[in-house]
């Protein structure tokens, strides 16, 4: 189910800026692990526990540290960070399929906008009033842009993604589909009538999502209430991760799945989120700060550093029992 | 990025029922914080925190309440809700785009619908057989409304909204992108077949939405099983809500993002229920119950109160310690 | 809001596999409840707890245990398992809307598909090239289906799934609307640039939906990052579930809503996972193993059983007190 796409190993090396030890003029057609890769698959090692797979693998190329080079016998691609170099060669085996090649006959324009001469346009896309698009930029079948948004160069807009009115989104940012961008932000102000109705707060900022950002499939980001919600540069964002109005989340910050982070929250630079943490509005967390699967942040974090909550897996029989007396915990303290 | 609209004071007190102190004629073109206000915007008071802002606030009018008046020299509304107030000033300079203006030319209609001559239809659009869609509506691009759905007065359906057949929304109810309503319950019977198949459970019931509901983008709402899902006037639900089959929440009750709430549960009126909680199915809660962020509700609440389960935020290395703890908690506890 | 069919109950009994007792001839017009049922509809007996139920239910048959049936005067039928007869019936009572009968005019084909004679596709359906379509199947308005994508005999998309290319979803499968199947994993690598930014690893496998398998609305399934992302035959799965790349769900397993499960997991046949689980990357859970609601799964799971993790719900007072506790667990155990 792999695209296949042949490249010499000389290519390879080139693009990725590794240095080749072996047959230049070798193909490789595939990217694989060491314990699947065939002899027209190249590998790589960045983990000393699969040393000893170089002994066995079939791979045609293994990417690898200098200093292990003796460690495989066939041909190699040598550098400093082998990982990286793999995922830069994951870029010569990727093909991304037209969303039509053209702009289709079906797309819907509003009035004065300002499209590149090169965009590719899908089926049913429709766009709103003043929209300006990039070049390169290519926007899959049933997605919408709504007034005034700005779409940078060589953006990808997934099948289905909404961006409401008043976005940026800047050069190279890849967004998957059923993302939704700009949707109100959760704001009521109580009516005092008794009744615990609700006066909507109109959400009248907008979104400003940065360049080199990746948004994961299902995830929402609402607009600001006044100002800006802001996604900055080079962010990383898995699928189903919720960003409240007026959060501000800080350059090459990645966060995994299920994720959500409440309103008027900010999170530094460099931070590394796990998958379903939950982080309360209003608060500030620090550059390099990381945070693992499930906590709960409920204060500022000031400090760089790993941070977590909850509690450990258990059988659920004994799990009950302890559950039970950590609802007693203070009184049993108490009466030590 | 705001939308930027000219209000003069005059009107914006008689709008908002608020009594002005200061220049009638004074216009106003946007709202603001405090700290952020220009001379062109009206901002609020509503916090005593934020009271020293006044003195250096360049707001061109501020709301307050009337005792609050002498703590600021320019203009001002003054009020006994400043934040109502505000909430309610922001309709002002709120503008929705429209959705084609018209019904637009590609929406396909299914047999014997009633659609209302001046409801506002985007492109693409699918609207099947005897949909009713009352008087202001506007439906944006690329919505779903399924057989025999009826769609309020001044109901809005922002982009790629899906509304099964056989529901009911009720007037004035706003419902943003990728939201899905009336999707199959998770109903599955054991087959007994020794391999743990499932035979499904049909699922016939419908959904009833109240009127001036809230929906954010990305929440999904299951349809009953054999009677309905109901979401009661006044309800706020914000992104990626899950709500499955035959669940009922009472009038007025907010609840924030990711939270998820399991098959048949009911829960009251008034209540506020934060983000990521989970709720199990089959139980019931109360009117006027606050539940915080991350809780596990596991059985019913019979009480009014607040409510809270998890443990709190630590460094990885110390939480680890006490987890491990937790896990023996019963056993130590025995052995004290 | 219950579609309304009539079937005669010997009908009903032959469709079912079950004994009837009573008039052959009684027309059955809907299911429901014992408590809800009126005389036109059956119900049914699964569950002591309801046993009362049977003096006093208008139900016009009732399907219980052969033991039972002394139990209630009325129609009978009789079978060993009256919950799956039950979900059985349920298929006699539901109505699937056409998509569009035929295939819409609107719909957008890619080269060289293969598509059955008698599939039935709403308006505006995107379909790219190489794609195969099986007999029987309907795909819903909005539809997304990316190049070389296989879609089985008698599936039902909903409207607006978004399916990548490279997929392959098997015979009957049920996927609600606004799921995404394919979108790319979650994968970078650290440039080393000092400055954190990353590179994409580019996800190059695919994703194996197997035969009878539904798919709740909004869940979102990742293609894998060499191999595939795979669920087996007969898995269940709610709304809002997220799957990550080249995780593995065995046969008949059953997941409800918003769990998250992270990259490479695998998941053994006839588990039940229940709602807001989180299960980290990288570990094994074996067959037949269940897991209660928001458990937090951070290792492999390698004996039968049930597990879980959390705390109780508490008054929000009382919980503060013993959540403090909690953050100094270690100490106070050391200093007993």
């Amino acid at each position: 189910m792999q695209n296949k796409i042949a490249c010499h190993l000389e290519e390879i090396a080139t693009y990725a800026g590794a240095t080749l030890v072996g047959d230049k003029n070798k193909m490789i057609h595939g990217l694989n692990t060491l314990a699947n890769a065939t002899v027209d698959d190249i590998s790589f090692l960045s983990n000393n526990v699969y040393e000893s797979l170089l002994a066995t693998t079939h791979a045609g190329c293994v990417i690898l540290l200098p200093e292990d080079q003796k460690l495989f016998a066939g041909n190699k691609l040598t550098t400093n960070n082998p990982y990286y170099t793999f995922a830069k060669v994951s870029e010569l085996f990727t093909i991304l399929s037209p969303a039509s090649g053209e702009v289709h006959a079906s797309v819907v324009f509003g009035s004065s906008c300002q499209i590149a001469s090169d965009v590719d346009i899908g089926a049913n896309v429709v766009i709103g009033a003043n929209v300006t698009i990039g070049h390169g930029a290519t926007i899959y079948a049933g997605c919408y842009i709504g007034d005034s948004t700005v779409i940078g160069d060589n953006v990808i807009l997934y099948p289905n993604v909404c961006i409401y009115g008043n976005t940026l989104v800047g050069d190279n940012t890849v967004i998957h589909s059923h993302v939704v961008v700009g949707s109100d932000g959760f704001g009521f102000a109580p009516t005092g009538d008794g009744r615990g109705s609700w006066q909507k707060v109109h959400q009248l900022g907008g979104v400003k999502i940065g360049s080199n950002v990746e948004i994961g499939a299902g995830t929402t980001i609402d607009r600001g209430a006044l100002d800006c919600t802001i996604i900055a540069d080079g962010v990383k964002l898995d699928n189903q991760i919720q960003i409240a109005h007026n959060v501000r989340i800080g350059e090459n910050t990645a966060i995994a799945a299920c994720t959500a982070i409440a309103g008027s929250t900010s999170i530094g630079k460099r931070c590394t989120i796990a998958g379903s943490v939950g982080i309360v509005g209003h608060i500030t967390i620090v550059d390099d700060v990381h945070i693992t699967a499930m906590t709960m942040v409920s204060k500022s974090i000031n400090k760089v550093g790993s941070y977590s909550s909850g509690t450990p897996l258990n059988e659920t029989v004994k799990w009950r029992k302890n559950a039970a007396r950590f609802n007693r915990l203070d009184s049993i303290v108490r009466n030590l």
